[in-house]
């Protein structure tokens, strides 16, 4: 994948909008991850209106299958859907026939039976969407899986750097965190190193997944050396409770270290972006001051989810492909 | 009830839309059922189109009441509501007032003074939709009331039915369970010997009601003769939840002597039918190859579900009656 | 505020819509309160309609962020918001990021960020909205802040009062119950003394703020007596979960000497009014054939409830003040 060379040209003819589900960067084209960008700009300037919403998907239905709590996530996208006009099922796994044994598949066919036009998923275990893919013919879209993949975050992240810094090839973008269990690390990584960024990932070294290099990134286990000449930086949360056991002596170490600080920064450039996936740990990865000074770009990456995820709902459902 | 004539032709005028609510199939006449039913056909077609969305309920207010969690039914309706274009409210036991010990009663009567058109429950109470009709004004629609009624389960069954075999009357069904607990069950015979079938119900001597032929069916204890010469099978789901006592030695013996196999299916009409409401227990009263090999028929019960109450919302918000 | 002459004429030109927020009655002018009740008659006329739908708000996003469960006050801003053709975005604290340890301001602007309009805030902090709307650019209605204020509460009451008795300026209202923790009681407080009604708030003496006379109100301890020549009565729910400590000897005796029974009524005009809050303790503070003959009112507020938030929400919408 590394070895691709980064076509960064206006794709000749819309690809993305042909596919039937988006469940990963990886399998995406360059042309696609623009062509996907290119339309989020489009939304971007309908959430600036006083009416934020389009008829692009009236009389179509999405249901959210949220496996897994997230507000912020499902929020966004459940704006997005009503944002195209589309009608919209929340699921939950509390309140699903999950909770009855159901399995995954019996779930999905049945709520496709109910002529869902497209399934956002989210769920625990890595490949959940694959496998949803395989077994209901409507369109799926990953909201993150398990330790895989979280293919709408890299996206709105992509948006948010290209809008600031007016391309991605050829930016030079460290990863800070645990690079292992991350999915918003694993997408970033696809999207980034296909578009023609260069990529470094940092974290302690119990945190850095072996041979990753192999994706086409450096590894780095100090942060100090690792932000001289970076671009931007993408903080990542820590996420204690993903972690089966202790992958670092205490939090108050990984901040000491891997935290950005005011100290950690003094010497760069003023204008390298830092960009937050949220909800922020302030005081562990990031300090106080510093997601205030940058507040600015990080909520600029929750507005830029939202058009994003428009984006993605709008090429899907508007392709050729029939459900 | 069972002497009454089954009378299988066109409705003269319709009547259903004359009515308040629907509580349960019992109090219907067949031409009530067929006009349903006839509705619900024009819906299926609605269904099928790209914008899935009528006009019929705009500016009108549903509110699902569920007293028990229920994705499926609750999702089932909430769709129905979303594509009449009817403003939706949720509202579930855990988070409601209810919790704060408020009656039925007036839980009731504040959704209704909020101006709410239409009251779809669901309650652990045998006749909890009979109580709630008298003390509101509005519509209500049971979807589900403890062991009593679930009568659009019923009408999606015999959707499915009709759609399959052409007709109702004289169809030989088999309803194979926990007769005594289940309110489909019960539906499902106040339905089926109004319109002319002949229903057998069939399971353990603990799960089959006394008296139970005063209802105008046959009882069985033998799976395999029950099913001889039967046009289709309804086979309930084991609710293990729902027993104060345990009926059944263990969910094996269950399995063995009443679960759907294809051994016990081996000499029968491969034409026979096999309906399921939902959610499976793959392998206690349904074998998973049983339950693949019938798949599209039971997700077609799913779609049906949508369109059934589409029709019951429909015809309730047109009558003359006025709220 | 109690010296303010209670200038009960129309307001020479709209001077609620210029403002961003609701977070209290205190800090509205009596033109203000005023402007509100006016608007909400229409939307009165809207929500007896067949179709109770405006497209006021079309295009806008409303956020209903509930840190206490509250399935009234939420399902009543959710049906003015529904019925003012908003797009509408549900939080629940159990959910949100908030158990992920995010403070309220990060979870405010990251629902702002998300381009939403409106957030309306129920929270069990005293001031809790105060500092929300000093954290976001977006309009902010408070649905119930700790024990501070529930505006849209008073504003409902005053709207009833107003449409039974004709006017609000002269009347004599008594409140009756919990004073100290009571937001409502807060809230009606400043709203009848601005409009020139004259207020007793009454309740044992443990429940009586000190210094509660400084807001303009007489006090009682005596139910009989402050309920002579009352025009209305506000009985207050007895909430015994928000009590530290127990502030009665038993709920018996609060409903024996403090609860409003036909006992306590016989010699007083039958047409003075019982408003309640609910949902009600049937039995502690009023009693089971007091709610039933009052019940017409206390319905009343429930339908006012939504008129009267179809106006906070229209009249902000539509100010001048820009987001």
């Amino acid at each position: 994948m590394s070895s691709r060379p980064a076509a960064v040209r206006p794709a000749p003819q819309p690809m993305f909008a042909l596919r039937k589900s988006l469940l990963g960067i990886r399998e995406l084209e360059p042309e696609e991850i623009l062509e996907i960008l290119d339309a989020a700009e489009s939304f971007k300037e309908v959430q600036s209106r006083m009416i934020k919403k389009v008829p692009a998907l009236r009389g179509q239905t999405v249901a959210n299958l949220f496996f897994e709590n997230s507000t912020r996530t499902r929020s966004s996208f459940e704006l997005a859907e009503k944002r195209l006009s589309a009608d919209v099922l929340n699921f939950s796994v509390s309140t699903s026939s999950v909770a009855k044994g159901e399995t995954l598949r019996d779930t999905a066919q049945n709520i496709e039976a109910m002529n869902v036009d497209m399934i956002v998923m989210r769920h625990a275990s890595s490949g959940a969407c694959h496998f949803l893919d395989r077994h209901v013919k409507g369109r799926v879209i990953n909201a993150g899986d398990g330790s895989h993949e979280h293919p709408t975050q890299a996206l709105l992240d992509a948006s948010t750097l290209r809008e600031k810094l007016g391309r991605l090839e050829g930016l030079r973008i460290v990863i800070l965190g645990d690079i292992t269990h991350s999915r918003v690390a694993r997408s970033n990584i696809f999207l980034l190193t296909k578009v023609g960024a260069k990529v470094t990932v940092c974290g302690p070294p119990t945190m850095l997944p072996p041979e990753v290099e192999k994706l086409g990134v450096r590894t780095s286990t100090d942060v100090r050396a690792a932000l001289k000449n970076a671009d931007a930086v993408n903080v990542l949360r820590i996420q204690f409770e993903r972690q089966e056991e202790p992958l670092i002596p205490s939090i108050r170490e990984y901040a000491k270290y891997f935290g950005i600080t005011q100290d950690k920064l003094q010497d760069l450039s003023p204008g390298m972006m830092i960009l937050h996936p949220g909800p922020m740990n302030r005081g562990t990865e990031i300090e106080h001051s510093v997601a205030e000074a940058h507040s600015e770009t990080i909520l600029r990456q929750v507005s830029n989810g939202v058009a994003v995820r428009m984006a993605v709902l709008y090429l899907l459902s508007g392709g050729e492909v029939q459900n």
